[in-house]
């Protein structure tokens, strides 16, 4: 059995290491354009901000596990072909071209930043000092090269996940910081913009400017960045503000041109489509993380994920089938997501409301703030779930929490009940774990539970 | 509809809150013997200990709560007899006898300590001085102002959650304390000797004295403690030691009488029998909390509970149910547990291990350490889960789990999966939440269900 996995990344490294456990003694390669073996993205940020004290310290799948786990990593190297009519794939790197075998191959490839031209931010085929990406350790490492020079004002481009944690990096490192939004609000496909209310007043209150429904539409500055335009999309007013510093956050582009010469039908979103066992349109041939779309399981839509959390899930399904495994066929794809900002966690599963309603499901949605403890038990920290459910049967749909603690294990067991079809009814009626200095009788996530069972009633449903 | 309960309790109290929000115009009457209004019984040991600045503020339910609720509470009132062929019960309290009709009856009576007598603990009809029970308000301040007098040298007898409780609010307040335990290990009925294995060494670290399969033989001392011996069941031998202060907390009786003579069924260990809905053998009568036995939704064996989440759960299903509520019929009652102890939380649901044999379930288990962080990210802490499944059908049954944090939380999951019906593979293969600040990307609970799954393959069962 020869298995092929294109890209070293989180889901490509834990594919090759599911794949490994269920096939002790499989073949398996791993191509990774890179000179890098797999490591934390998702860790950038902290790296960067000194969280955590070395970049290298993200590598969790080092050149060392994969040869002990006799797995042939290919650094460096990249992919020029794949033929599903006779299984190989075309590849050159360091040691120079060559042709390989596959019986199942696994496409995670990946994305690459997203960059909309903004006028001024490049003269002739060179970016302007000062403007960075950040999504690969390389991008990080410039960034915090150029941070290290002397206390910058930067303007984030693009206030997604990413964007935000590299926002509170750079705060955090001490330079000023202010995010630029397109959208109507701060992390929009994450969360809806009542979730992010206190989060955007966190940053408002640390000093951090936080502009939605408004875009960088001129950088200026010779040779490096000096100032940039930015424009109210509402009343359509520029103002120019003084930047040296300018991140482009704007999402990503998945790498799919290998699967789509390959024969790989895409996604609506133009991601490689595939089914819940994370197999292509052509058999044998997988997609996982974020080249792939996933079936989203409220919805039934294809949607990209771009979390490492989908992405290793993905890996570990592909992993199991491209290595001949039967079972690994998950309940399905929820893209549960969490985050820590500017002392907030802020957790979320399930759809945002807007792509609920444009996948026609009818909701009721209730939000409710609680606390981590019992009332008389001191220390209990502020929380805040707004949990929705199905208008027509009570089912759980999606759930999205803010907190300075706990939102995130309160959102994997809304994940557990949505994919269970439980009801607002069954969750209001859960017993949660409770002691006096843990957790309160009656968790803010039962609570919630009950706000959507009288707004079910007095619609005449029953939750 | 007039709805008569029996005890204001936290199920008591619970019970009355949510009849009152099914149903707003019946009448609810709450006969509570003792002085007090609702308070929480769970709290007690942190108002010892001084982690809760009041006893008083343990109140939760207050007098003044019922007024504005529209419920009667009759404080300080015995009911002596419940006649369920005339819907009667009588009464006698401060403002003298009666009688009151009732639709529906809630037994919510609780329990009483279970006191095994020890030779020498009292003195003809006294008890000796430094002699104690911790069960309610009185209890708690009796000891408290004992203790106030001066540095005590405590024993509890029986290392339950209530024992270790108060061992650790003494040892916080400064005092010497001893537990000696009955059974072959700590927190017997809440989790497995193994998971009790990290608890023993932190109690040892801190200079606490765990004696397990072990008891006090005799109580010396002349009008007051001065002395015990503790007797070592296997080996037999006596050890005279010196202590001033003896706690007994070797569980509870059900106070089941009045539900006797009312001719209600009792189940298998002499509590209340219930159904789902926590009606009991006789219609309209209703039953909840530390009187009751639910049905446990794994065994399917009637249990007492003790645990004021299931009190609470329960109070929230009978309450709807006595009040008509045609809906209030919940998944199942999994008896969800959390403590913090010594600072580690633990945490169960379902099942330990001996009770599980006993109800003739075949089982596999994984044991598994892991972080609350990813190995890169600085401030990780340990947790520890035993995670059970049926060797069967790889379905989740019961998981314990022991860490500094999120223990209870985690839980939580893990009881959802339980009443999904949900296997090992589906726990292995589920997104939880991840962000380098937060979580890892493959939670411990995962990392458990996936040592379940290899052995559920080895012995030829797929999970």
């Amino acid at each position: 059995m020869n298995i092929v996995i294109l890209g070293g990344g989180a889901a490509g490294a834990t594919a090759a290491q599911f794949a490994r456990k269920e096939d002790r003694k499989a073949e398996i390669t791993v191509f990774e354009a890179s000179e890098y073996p797999q490591y934390s993205r998702c860790g950038l940020p902290y790296a960067l901000s000194g969280a955590i004290p070395e970049f290298e310290s993200l590598i969790e799948f080092s050149a060392e596990w994969f040869k002990r786990n006799k797995i042939d990593l290919r650094l460096s190297t990249e992919v020029s072909k794949v033929e599903p009519d006779t299984n190989t794939i075309s590849f050159s790197g360091l040691d120079g071209d060559g042709k390989l075998q596959y019986d199942s191959l696994i496409f995670a490839t990946g994305a690459r930043p997203s960059i909309p031209g903004i006028k001024g931010i490049a003269e002739g085929d060179a970016k302007k000092k000062g403007v960075f990406v950040f999504r690969g350790m390389d991008d990080a490492k410039a960034l915090s090269e150029w941070c290290g020079e002397k206390n910058r004002k930067a303007v984030i481009v693009g206030a997604g996940l990413v964007g935000l944690e590299v926002a509170e990096a750079l705060h955090i490192m001490g330079h000023e910081v202010a995010v630029v939004e397109f959208l109507d609000s701060i992390l929009p496909g994450m969360i809806d913009p009542d979730t992010a209310a206190p989060l955007l007043e966190k940053m408002s209150s640390l000093g951090i400017s936080a502009r939605t429904r408004a875009l960088v539409e001129e950088i200026l500055g010779d040779g490096s960045v000096a100032e940039a335009v930015v424009k109210d999309r509402d009343t359509g007013t520029e103002e120019r503000i003084e930047y040296d510093t300018v991140i482009q956050e704007n999402g990503q582009k998945p790498s799919t041109s290998l699967a789509k010469d390959a024969g790989c039908a895409l996604g609506r979103h133009g991601h490689i489509r595939v089914d819940e066992r994370c197999e292509s349109s052509v058999p044998g041939i997988y997609a996982v993380g974020d080249c792939a779309e996933y079936v989203d399981f409220v919805t039934g839509a294809e949607s990209p994920s771009g979390m490492g959390t989908t992405a290793v899930k993905m890996g570990e399904v592909a992993g199991i089938n491209a290595a001949g495994g039967s079972f690994a066929l998950p309940r399905g794809f929820l893209n549960s997501r969490v985050s820590r900002l500017f002392g907030l966690e802020i957790s979320a599963v399930g759809p945002i409301s807007s792509s609920l309603t444009e996948a026609g499901i009818a909701q009721v949605q209730a939000r409710v703030k609680g606390s981590t403890l019992p009332v008389y038990y001191p220390g209990g920290k502020d929380i805040m779930v707004k949990l929705t459910a199905s208008k027509e049967d009570g089912k759980l749909l999606a759930c999205q929490i803010v907190g300075e603690e706990g939102a995130g294990l309160r959102v994997n067991l809304a994940a557990a009940m949505i994919l269970a079809g439980f009801t607002a009814r069954d969750l209001a009626l859960f017993e949660t774990t409770y002691a006096p200095p843990v957790a309160p009788t009656v968790d803010v996530l039962a609570t919630a539970a009950e706000a959507i069972m009288i707004k079910l009633r007095r619609s005449g449903k029953s939750g």
